[in-house]
Protein backbone atom coordinates (compact mmCIF):
# COMPACT_ATOMS: atom_id res chain seq x y z
CA UNK A 1 0.00 0.00 0.00
CA UNK A 2 1.17 3.18 -0.53
CA UNK A 3 -0.78 6.78 -0.15
CA UNK A 4 0.46 9.91 -2.12
CA UNK A 5 -0.91 13.28 -3.20
CA UNK A 6 -0.96 14.30 -6.41
CA UNK A 7 2.13 16.97 -7.26
CA UNK A 8 2.59 18.79 -10.27
CA UNK A 9 5.09 16.45 -11.36
CA UNK A 10 2.18 13.94 -11.76
CA UNK A 11 -0.03 16.25 -13.71
CA UNK A 12 0.12 17.51 -18.05
CA UNK A 13 -0.71 20.34 -19.51
CA UNK A 14 -4.40 18.39 -19.64
CA UNK A 15 -5.07 18.79 -16.00
CA UNK A 16 -5.15 15.54 -14.79
CA UNK A 17 -2.22 12.62 -14.07
CA UNK A 18 -0.36 11.71 -16.68
CA UNK A 19 -0.85 8.20 -17.75
CA UNK A 20 2.92 6.71 -17.49
CA UNK A 21 2.83 8.27 -14.13
CA UNK A 22 0.20 5.85 -13.05
CA UNK A 23 2.77 3.19 -13.28
CA UNK A 24 5.15 4.67 -10.94
CA UNK A 25 2.69 4.95 -8.12
CA UNK A 26 1.82 0.76 -8.69
CA UNK A 27 5.64 0.14 -8.52
CA UNK A 28 5.58 2.41 -5.00
CA UNK A 29 2.86 0.02 -4.13
CA UNK A 30 3.97 -3.40 -5.03
CA UNK A 31 7.32 -2.42 -3.61
CA UNK A 32 5.84 -1.41 -0.30
CA UNK A 33 3.51 -4.30 -0.06
CA UNK A 34 6.26 -6.82 -0.64
CA UNK A 35 8.31 -5.03 2.23
CA UNK A 36 5.13 -5.38 4.31
CA UNK A 37 4.64 -9.16 3.84
CA UNK A 38 8.62 -10.28 4.09
CA UNK A 39 9.92 -9.21 0.83
CA UNK A 40 12.83 -7.27 0.21
CA UNK A 41 13.28 -6.59 -3.47
CA UNK A 42 16.86 -4.38 -2.94
CA UNK A 43 17.92 -7.69 -0.39
CA UNK A 44 16.17 -10.27 -3.17
CA UNK A 45 18.90 -8.55 -5.81
CA UNK A 46 22.03 -8.32 -3.29
CA UNK A 47 21.43 -12.55 -3.75
CA UNK A 48 21.29 -12.78 -7.26
CA UNK A 49 17.21 -12.35 -7.77
CA UNK A 50 15.68 -9.51 -10.02
CA UNK A 51 12.63 -8.86 -11.22
CA UNK A 52 11.25 -7.25 -14.36
CA UNK A 53 7.40 -6.57 -15.29
CA UNK A 54 6.88 -8.65 -18.50
CA UNK A 55 3.26 -7.47 -18.98
CA UNK A 56 1.20 -4.48 -18.22
CA UNK A 57 -2.90 -3.81 -18.28
CA UNK A 58 -3.84 -0.29 -17.54
CA UNK A 59 -7.71 0.68 -16.62
CA UNK A 60 -7.84 4.59 -16.35
CA UNK A 61 -11.29 4.84 -14.52
CA UNK A 62 -11.38 8.41 -13.35
CA UNK A 63 -8.77 11.27 -13.61
CA UNK A 64 -6.88 12.62 -10.46
CA UNK A 65 -6.21 16.03 -10.50
CA UNK A 66 -3.15 18.11 -8.86
CA UNK A 67 -3.57 18.41 -5.00
CA UNK A 68 -5.79 15.18 -5.05
CA UNK A 69 -4.93 12.02 -2.80
CA UNK A 70 -4.90 8.60 -3.05
CA UNK A 71 -4.57 5.37 -1.97
CA UNK A 72 -2.59 2.50 -3.81
CA UNK A 73 -3.18 -0.94 -2.84
CA UNK A 74 -1.94 -4.24 -4.71
CA UNK A 75 -2.66 -8.19 -4.19
CA UNK A 76 -1.15 -11.41 -5.39
CA UNK A 77 -4.22 -12.61 -7.88
CA UNK A 78 -1.06 -15.68 -9.50
CA UNK A 79 1.92 -17.05 -8.08
CA UNK A 80 3.44 -19.68 -11.06
CA UNK A 81 6.86 -20.97 -11.32
CA UNK A 82 8.97 -18.38 -12.31
CA UNK A 83 6.62 -15.37 -12.41
CA UNK A 84 3.54 -13.50 -10.21
CA UNK A 85 1.06 -11.46 -11.52
CA UNK A 86 -0.29 -8.62 -8.87
CA UNK A 87 -3.41 -6.12 -9.56
CA UNK A 88 -3.08 -2.80 -8.24
CA UNK A 89 -6.27 -0.09 -7.72
CA UNK A 90 -5.79 3.89 -6.87
CA UNK A 91 -8.80 5.15 -4.92
CA UNK A 92 -9.21 8.48 -3.69
CA UNK A 93 -11.93 9.09 -1.20
CA UNK A 94 -13.71 5.69 -2.04
CA UNK A 95 -13.94 5.69 -5.81
CA UNK A 96 -11.23 3.39 -7.61
CA UNK A 97 -10.13 5.74 -10.41
CA UNK A 98 -7.54 3.35 -11.93
CA UNK A 99 -7.41 -0.15 -11.97
CA UNK A 100 -3.63 -2.26 -13.32
CA UNK A 101 -2.64 -5.69 -13.08
CA UNK A 102 0.87 -6.33 -13.75
CA UNK A 103 2.79 -9.43 -14.66
CA UNK A 104 6.20 -9.98 -12.71
CA UNK A 105 8.96 -12.00 -13.80
CA UNK A 106 11.91 -13.10 -11.55
CA UNK A 107 15.48 -13.19 -13.54
CA UNK A 108 18.80 -14.05 -12.86
CA UNK A 109 21.52 -11.44 -13.24
CA UNK A 110 22.18 -12.23 -16.62
CA UNK A 111 18.34 -11.32 -17.36
CA UNK A 112 17.18 -15.20 -17.63
CA UNK A 113 14.05 -15.81 -16.12
CA UNK A 114 14.51 -18.26 -13.18
CA UNK A 115 12.51 -20.44 -10.67
CA UNK A 116 10.96 -17.61 -7.95
CA UNK A 117 13.20 -18.61 -4.77
CA UNK A 118 11.19 -21.10 -1.90
CA UNK A 119 11.50 -17.92 0.57
CA UNK A 120 9.89 -15.31 -1.87
CA UNK A 121 7.78 -17.93 -3.41
CA UNK A 122 6.24 -19.10 -0.49
CA UNK A 123 5.14 -15.65 1.04
CA UNK A 124 3.72 -14.75 -1.91
CA UNK A 125 1.66 -18.13 -1.78
CA UNK A 126 0.46 -17.31 1.80
CA UNK A 127 -0.55 -13.55 1.14
CA UNK A 128 -2.40 -14.40 -2.66
CA UNK A 129 -5.63 -13.52 -2.41
CA UNK A 130 -8.21 -16.40 -2.93
CA UNK A 131 -10.08 -16.22 -6.04
CA UNK B 1 6.59 6.84 -36.55
CA UNK B 2 9.53 8.15 -33.47
CA UNK B 3 12.75 7.27 -33.61
CA UNK B 4 15.31 7.44 -30.13
CA UNK B 5 18.11 6.64 -28.72
CA UNK B 6 18.04 5.20 -25.24
CA UNK B 7 19.38 8.11 -22.36
CA UNK B 8 19.93 7.73 -18.93
CA UNK B 9 16.71 9.04 -18.29
CA UNK B 10 15.20 6.63 -19.62
CA UNK B 11 16.62 3.39 -18.03
CA UNK B 12 16.70 2.55 -14.16
CA UNK B 13 19.00 0.40 -11.93
CA UNK B 14 18.52 -2.69 -13.26
CA UNK B 15 20.25 -1.57 -16.67
CA UNK B 16 17.35 -1.84 -18.63
CA UNK B 17 14.59 1.00 -19.93
CA UNK B 18 11.83 1.33 -17.26
CA UNK B 19 8.52 0.02 -17.87
CA UNK B 20 6.99 3.32 -17.23
CA UNK B 21 8.75 5.18 -19.78
CA UNK B 22 7.68 2.72 -23.09
CA UNK B 23 4.46 5.10 -22.33
CA UNK B 24 6.92 8.12 -23.23
CA UNK B 25 7.85 6.67 -26.17
CA UNK B 26 4.65 5.83 -27.53
CA UNK B 27 2.97 8.92 -26.62
CA UNK B 28 5.75 10.57 -28.79
CA UNK B 29 4.94 8.03 -31.49
CA UNK B 30 1.40 8.58 -31.95
CA UNK B 31 1.98 12.43 -31.99
CA UNK B 32 4.04 12.01 -34.66
CA UNK B 33 1.79 9.66 -36.35
CA UNK B 34 -1.72 11.58 -36.40
CA UNK B 35 0.71 14.58 -37.31
CA UNK B 36 1.85 12.88 -40.43
CA UNK B 37 -1.65 11.68 -41.38
CA UNK B 38 -3.08 15.63 -40.87
CA UNK B 39 -3.99 15.56 -37.23
CA UNK B 40 -2.52 18.05 -35.01
CA UNK B 41 -3.58 16.76 -31.52
CA UNK B 42 -2.49 20.61 -30.38
CA UNK B 43 -4.65 22.53 -32.92
CA UNK B 44 -7.77 20.71 -31.98
CA UNK B 45 -7.57 21.22 -28.04
CA UNK B 46 -7.77 24.75 -29.12
CA UNK B 47 -10.84 24.32 -31.21
CA UNK B 48 -11.86 22.22 -28.14
CA UNK B 49 -11.31 18.63 -28.99
CA UNK B 50 -9.22 16.93 -26.34
CA UNK B 51 -8.09 13.04 -25.88
CA UNK B 52 -7.30 10.90 -22.84
CA UNK B 53 -6.04 7.52 -22.30
CA UNK B 54 -8.43 5.30 -21.63
CA UNK B 55 -6.82 1.41 -21.66
CA UNK B 56 -3.31 0.31 -22.29
CA UNK B 57 -1.72 -2.83 -23.14
CA UNK B 58 1.98 -3.37 -22.45
CA UNK B 59 3.66 -6.21 -23.39
CA UNK B 60 7.56 -6.13 -22.96
CA UNK B 61 9.67 -8.64 -25.04
CA UNK B 62 13.17 -7.69 -24.83
CA UNK B 63 14.93 -5.23 -22.58
CA UNK B 64 16.65 -1.78 -23.90
CA UNK B 65 19.62 -0.24 -22.68
CA UNK B 66 21.18 2.82 -22.94
CA UNK B 67 22.41 3.74 -25.76
CA UNK B 68 20.51 1.37 -27.58
CA UNK B 69 18.55 2.83 -30.69
CA UNK B 70 14.70 2.33 -31.11
CA UNK B 71 12.28 3.05 -33.47
CA UNK B 72 8.68 3.21 -32.50
CA UNK B 73 5.71 2.72 -35.47
CA UNK B 74 2.21 3.23 -34.38
CA UNK B 75 -0.80 1.76 -36.36
CA UNK B 76 -4.32 2.56 -36.09
CA UNK B 77 -6.49 -0.67 -35.48
CA UNK B 78 -9.98 0.24 -34.35
CA UNK B 79 -12.06 3.63 -34.83
CA UNK B 80 -15.25 4.00 -33.12
CA UNK B 81 -17.66 7.57 -32.73
CA UNK B 82 -15.71 8.51 -29.53
CA UNK B 83 -12.69 6.51 -29.32
CA UNK B 84 -10.06 4.66 -31.44
CA UNK B 85 -7.85 2.41 -31.04
CA UNK B 86 -3.80 2.44 -32.00
CA UNK B 87 -1.05 -0.13 -31.49
CA UNK B 88 2.72 0.48 -31.47
CA UNK B 89 6.06 -1.17 -31.54
CA UNK B 90 9.50 -0.59 -30.73
CA UNK B 91 11.70 -1.85 -33.17
CA UNK B 92 15.58 -2.30 -31.93
CA UNK B 93 17.40 -3.35 -35.37
CA UNK B 94 14.62 -5.72 -36.58
CA UNK B 95 13.48 -7.22 -33.47
CA UNK B 96 10.12 -5.83 -32.27
CA UNK B 97 11.38 -5.48 -28.17
CA UNK B 98 7.68 -3.83 -26.93
CA UNK B 99 4.56 -3.94 -28.06
CA UNK B 100 1.55 -1.93 -26.77
CA UNK B 101 -2.32 -1.08 -26.98
CA UNK B 102 -3.75 1.87 -26.06
CA UNK B 103 -7.37 2.85 -26.34
CA UNK B 104 -7.92 6.79 -26.63
CA UNK B 105 -11.10 8.75 -25.97
CA UNK B 106 -12.31 12.16 -27.45
CA UNK B 107 -13.25 14.32 -24.63
CA UNK B 108 -14.76 18.03 -24.61
CA UNK B 109 -13.12 20.61 -22.41
CA UNK B 110 -15.03 19.05 -19.00
CA UNK B 111 -13.65 15.80 -19.70
CA UNK B 112 -17.11 14.56 -20.99
CA UNK B 113 -16.46 12.05 -23.81
CA UNK B 114 -17.93 13.06 -27.24
CA UNK B 115 -17.88 11.94 -30.71
CA UNK B 116 -14.82 12.32 -32.67
CA UNK B 117 -15.08 15.43 -35.34
CA UNK B 118 -15.88 14.41 -38.68
CA UNK B 119 -12.02 15.59 -40.19
CA UNK B 120 -10.42 13.58 -37.22
CA UNK B 121 -12.57 10.96 -37.53
CA UNK B 122 -12.38 10.43 -41.52
CA UNK B 123 -8.77 10.28 -41.41
CA UNK B 124 -8.08 7.57 -38.87
CA UNK B 125 -10.11 5.90 -41.01
CA UNK B 126 -8.42 6.39 -44.20
CA UNK B 127 -5.15 5.64 -42.56
CA UNK B 128 -6.89 2.50 -40.27
CA UNK B 129 -4.85 -0.71 -40.87
CA UNK B 130 -7.04 -3.30 -42.78
CA UNK B 131 -7.05 -6.25 -40.26
CA UNK C 1 9.35 17.83 5.04
CA UNK C 2 9.33 14.76 2.85
CA UNK C 3 10.54 11.07 3.23
CA UNK C 4 11.04 8.17 0.86
CA UNK C 5 12.51 5.21 -0.50
CA UNK C 6 14.38 5.39 -3.45
CA UNK C 7 12.26 3.14 -6.01
CA UNK C 8 13.57 1.98 -9.66
CA UNK C 9 11.47 4.74 -10.89
CA UNK C 10 13.99 7.52 -9.24
CA UNK C 11 17.32 6.00 -10.49
CA UNK C 12 19.26 5.27 -13.87
CA UNK C 13 21.34 2.60 -15.42
CA UNK C 14 24.83 4.25 -13.13
CA UNK C 15 22.75 2.80 -10.38
CA UNK C 16 21.78 5.96 -8.76
CA UNK C 17 18.84 8.54 -8.73
CA UNK C 18 19.10 10.36 -11.86
CA UNK C 19 19.99 14.43 -11.73
CA UNK C 20 16.48 15.41 -12.83
CA UNK C 21 14.30 13.19 -10.30
CA UNK C 22 16.05 15.46 -6.76
CA UNK C 23 14.23 18.13 -8.47
CA UNK C 24 10.83 15.90 -8.02
CA UNK C 25 11.95 15.14 -4.42
CA UNK C 26 12.27 18.85 -3.77
CA UNK C 27 8.69 19.56 -5.33
CA UNK C 28 7.42 17.32 -3.11
CA UNK C 29 9.29 18.77 -0.22
CA UNK C 30 8.29 22.03 -0.63
CA UNK C 31 4.76 21.16 -1.27
CA UNK C 32 4.40 19.47 1.83
CA UNK C 33 6.57 21.90 4.39
CA UNK C 34 4.78 24.98 2.60
CA UNK C 35 1.49 23.08 3.86
CA UNK C 36 2.88 22.69 7.05
CA UNK C 37 2.63 25.92 7.62
CA UNK C 38 -0.38 26.57 6.45
CA UNK C 39 0.31 27.72 2.71
CA UNK C 40 -1.80 25.22 0.55
CA UNK C 41 -0.36 25.86 -3.27
CA UNK C 42 -3.81 23.82 -4.73
CA UNK C 43 -6.28 26.21 -2.35
CA UNK C 44 -4.14 29.46 -3.69
CA UNK C 45 -4.17 28.54 -7.60
CA UNK C 46 -8.01 28.20 -6.88
CA UNK C 47 -8.39 32.08 -5.57
CA UNK C 48 -5.89 33.13 -9.11
CA UNK C 49 -2.25 32.67 -7.38
CA UNK C 50 0.11 30.45 -9.06
CA UNK C 51 4.13 29.78 -8.75
CA UNK C 52 6.64 28.95 -10.63
CA UNK C 53 9.96 28.08 -10.52
CA UNK C 54 12.34 30.63 -12.02
CA UNK C 55 15.95 29.46 -10.99
CA UNK C 56 17.47 26.77 -9.38
CA UNK C 57 21.04 25.30 -8.15
CA UNK C 58 21.47 21.89 -7.18
CA UNK C 59 24.65 20.47 -5.96
CA UNK C 60 24.80 16.72 -6.17
CA UNK C 61 26.88 15.00 -3.12
CA UNK C 62 26.44 12.04 -2.90
CA UNK C 63 24.50 9.55 -4.92
CA UNK C 64 21.96 7.40 -3.54
CA UNK C 65 20.69 3.77 -4.83
CA UNK C 66 17.99 1.86 -5.03
CA UNK C 67 16.27 0.69 -2.00
CA UNK C 68 17.83 4.03 0.32
CA UNK C 69 15.90 6.06 2.36
CA UNK C 70 15.87 9.36 2.26
CA UNK C 71 14.85 12.94 4.20
CA UNK C 72 13.98 16.15 1.91
CA UNK C 73 13.90 18.91 4.35
CA UNK C 74 13.29 22.77 2.96
CA UNK C 75 13.70 26.21 4.03
CA UNK C 76 12.89 29.72 3.27
CA UNK C 77 15.80 31.43 3.37
CA UNK C 78 14.65 34.72 1.55
CA UNK C 79 11.35 36.63 0.81
CA UNK C 80 10.94 39.27 -1.69
CA UNK C 81 7.22 40.98 -2.85
CA UNK C 82 6.95 38.51 -5.63
CA UNK C 83 9.35 35.79 -5.27
CA UNK C 84 10.47 33.44 -2.45
CA UNK C 85 14.19 31.31 -2.38
CA UNK C 86 14.21 27.86 -0.77
CA UNK C 87 17.03 25.79 -0.12
CA UNK C 88 16.14 22.31 -0.16
CA UNK C 89 18.61 19.23 1.23
CA UNK C 90 18.43 15.47 0.66
CA UNK C 91 19.69 13.52 4.01
CA UNK C 92 20.55 9.53 4.19
CA UNK C 93 21.08 8.83 7.92
CA UNK C 94 23.08 12.00 8.61
CA UNK C 95 24.79 12.42 5.75
CA UNK C 96 23.42 15.34 3.91
CA UNK C 97 23.86 13.96 -0.02
CA UNK C 98 21.76 16.81 -2.37
CA UNK C 99 21.54 20.23 -1.54
CA UNK C 100 19.67 23.12 -3.70
CA UNK C 101 18.25 26.39 -3.87
CA UNK C 102 14.64 27.04 -5.73
CA UNK C 103 13.75 30.75 -6.75
CA UNK C 104 10.00 31.03 -6.97
CA UNK C 105 7.91 33.17 -8.13
CA UNK C 106 4.14 34.26 -7.69
CA UNK C 107 2.72 34.71 -11.31
CA UNK C 108 -1.23 35.21 -11.58
CA UNK C 109 -3.22 33.34 -14.48
CA UNK C 110 -1.97 34.82 -17.37
CA UNK C 111 1.51 34.06 -16.08
CA UNK C 112 2.50 37.66 -14.97
CA UNK C 113 4.62 37.91 -12.16
CA UNK C 114 2.44 39.59 -8.98
CA UNK C 115 2.78 40.48 -5.53
CA UNK C 116 2.92 37.38 -3.46
CA UNK C 117 -0.77 38.22 -2.03
CA UNK C 118 -0.64 39.04 2.19
CA UNK C 119 -1.45 35.82 3.90
CA UNK C 120 1.12 34.00 1.87
CA UNK C 121 3.55 35.91 2.04
CA UNK C 122 3.41 36.69 6.23
CA UNK C 123 3.33 33.33 6.51
CA UNK C 124 6.16 32.65 4.48
CA UNK C 125 8.27 35.45 6.61
CA UNK C 126 7.50 34.11 10.01
CA UNK C 127 8.79 31.17 9.41
CA UNK C 128 11.52 32.20 7.13
CA UNK C 129 15.35 31.01 8.57
CA UNK C 130 16.79 33.88 10.20
CA UNK C 131 20.00 34.00 8.44
CA UNK D 1 22.63 19.62 -30.24
CA UNK D 2 18.41 17.79 -29.92
CA UNK D 3 15.20 19.10 -31.06
CA UNK D 4 11.83 18.26 -29.64
CA UNK D 5 8.24 19.12 -30.08
CA UNK D 6 6.73 19.47 -26.51
CA UNK D 7 4.83 17.10 -25.20
CA UNK D 8 1.89 15.78 -22.65
CA UNK D 9 4.85 13.88 -21.07
CA UNK D 10 6.77 17.36 -20.78
CA UNK D 11 4.48 19.46 -19.42
CA UNK D 12 2.62 19.94 -16.09
CA UNK D 13 -0.89 20.77 -14.70
CA UNK D 14 0.40 24.12 -15.03
CA UNK D 15 0.22 24.20 -18.88
CA UNK D 16 3.94 24.18 -18.87
CA UNK D 17 7.21 22.15 -19.23
CA UNK D 18 7.57 20.88 -15.64
CA UNK D 19 11.07 22.12 -14.42
CA UNK D 20 12.46 19.10 -13.78
CA UNK D 21 12.12 18.11 -17.25
CA UNK D 22 14.37 20.21 -19.06
CA UNK D 23 17.34 18.61 -17.05
CA UNK D 24 15.96 15.55 -19.71
CA UNK D 25 15.90 17.73 -22.48
CA UNK D 26 19.95 18.90 -21.65
CA UNK D 27 21.20 15.15 -21.05
CA UNK D 28 19.62 14.52 -24.67
CA UNK D 29 21.51 17.93 -26.11
CA UNK D 30 24.99 16.91 -24.42
CA UNK D 31 24.80 12.94 -25.53
CA UNK D 32 24.20 14.16 -28.85
CA UNK D 33 26.71 16.80 -28.70
CA UNK D 34 29.24 14.89 -27.94
CA UNK D 35 28.52 11.89 -30.23
CA UNK D 36 29.04 14.63 -32.70
CA UNK D 37 32.46 15.44 -31.73
CA UNK D 38 33.37 11.95 -31.18
CA UNK D 39 32.59 11.24 -27.73
CA UNK D 40 30.48 8.40 -27.38
CA UNK D 41 29.39 7.87 -23.58
CA UNK D 42 28.03 4.87 -23.92
CA UNK D 43 31.41 3.38 -25.54
CA UNK D 44 33.46 5.14 -23.00
CA UNK D 45 31.26 3.36 -20.31
CA UNK D 46 32.35 -0.02 -21.93
CA UNK D 47 36.13 0.88 -21.16
CA UNK D 48 35.38 1.97 -17.67
CA UNK D 49 34.88 5.61 -18.25
CA UNK D 50 31.71 6.98 -16.46
CA UNK D 51 30.52 10.49 -15.96
CA UNK D 52 28.07 12.16 -13.24
CA UNK D 53 26.49 15.67 -12.88
CA UNK D 54 28.03 17.35 -9.73
CA UNK D 55 26.33 21.10 -9.85
CA UNK D 56 23.55 22.29 -12.32
CA UNK D 57 22.66 25.96 -12.56
CA UNK D 58 18.86 26.13 -14.15
CA UNK D 59 17.64 29.66 -15.12
CA UNK D 60 13.65 29.39 -16.55
CA UNK D 61 12.99 32.27 -18.78
CA UNK D 62 10.47 31.88 -20.69
CA UNK D 63 7.74 28.86 -20.42
CA UNK D 64 7.26 26.19 -23.13
CA UNK D 65 3.82 24.55 -24.04
CA UNK D 66 2.44 21.86 -25.56
CA UNK D 67 3.14 21.39 -28.97
CA UNK D 68 6.21 23.89 -28.83
CA UNK D 69 8.93 22.98 -30.97
CA UNK D 70 12.74 23.63 -29.41
CA UNK D 71 16.03 23.38 -29.93
CA UNK D 72 18.79 22.44 -27.73
CA UNK D 73 22.72 23.03 -28.02
CA UNK D 74 25.13 22.94 -25.88
CA UNK D 75 28.76 23.90 -25.45
CA UNK D 76 31.65 23.31 -23.21
CA UNK D 77 32.84 26.18 -21.27
CA UNK D 78 35.21 24.77 -18.83
CA UNK D 79 37.78 21.48 -18.95
CA UNK D 80 39.61 20.81 -16.19
CA UNK D 81 41.71 17.44 -15.46
CA UNK D 82 38.50 15.58 -13.72
CA UNK D 83 35.53 17.23 -14.57
CA UNK D 84 33.94 19.75 -17.30
CA UNK D 85 31.42 21.96 -17.67
CA UNK D 86 28.77 22.41 -20.22
CA UNK D 87 26.22 25.25 -20.91
CA UNK D 88 22.75 24.79 -22.76
CA UNK D 89 20.39 27.20 -23.95
CA UNK D 90 16.45 25.80 -25.56
CA UNK D 91 15.50 27.72 -28.08
CA UNK D 92 12.23 28.23 -29.55
CA UNK D 93 12.01 30.15 -32.82
CA UNK D 94 14.71 32.77 -31.62
CA UNK D 95 13.75 33.04 -28.07
CA UNK D 96 16.03 31.92 -26.00
CA UNK D 97 13.90 30.23 -23.10
CA UNK D 98 15.87 28.16 -20.68
CA UNK D 99 19.57 28.73 -19.84
CA UNK D 100 21.43 25.70 -18.34
CA UNK D 101 25.00 25.26 -16.80
CA UNK D 102 26.22 21.23 -15.96
CA UNK D 103 29.46 20.35 -14.04
CA UNK D 104 30.30 16.76 -15.29
CA UNK D 105 32.78 14.61 -13.35
CA UNK D 106 34.50 11.83 -14.78
CA UNK D 107 34.61 8.44 -12.58
CA UNK D 108 36.09 4.82 -12.59
CA UNK D 109 33.40 1.98 -12.67
CA UNK D 110 33.37 2.64 -8.22
CA UNK D 111 32.26 6.25 -8.53
CA UNK D 112 35.68 7.94 -7.87
CA UNK D 113 36.43 10.74 -9.56
CA UNK D 114 39.57 10.01 -12.23
CA UNK D 115 41.32 11.79 -14.49
CA UNK D 116 39.40 12.51 -18.06
CA UNK D 117 41.20 10.18 -20.13
CA UNK D 118 43.21 11.89 -23.21
CA UNK D 119 41.19 10.93 -26.00
CA UNK D 120 38.16 12.29 -23.97
CA UNK D 121 39.59 15.20 -22.90
CA UNK D 122 41.21 16.29 -25.99
CA UNK D 123 38.28 16.56 -28.04
CA UNK D 124 36.77 18.45 -25.14
CA UNK D 125 39.58 20.98 -25.13
CA UNK D 126 39.33 21.45 -29.09
CA UNK D 127 35.83 22.12 -29.30
CA UNK D 128 35.49 24.28 -25.88
CA UNK D 129 34.15 27.55 -26.45
CA UNK D 130 36.75 30.28 -26.54
CA UNK D 131 35.75 33.09 -23.29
Amino acid sequence: MYSTRIYYQDTDAGGVVYYANYLKFFEKSWFEYLISIGISLPEWESLGTYVIIKQVYLDLIEPLRYGDYVTITSDIIEVKRAYFVLSHAATKDTTVTTRCTTQIVCIDKNGKPKRIPDDFRNRLIQHAKKG
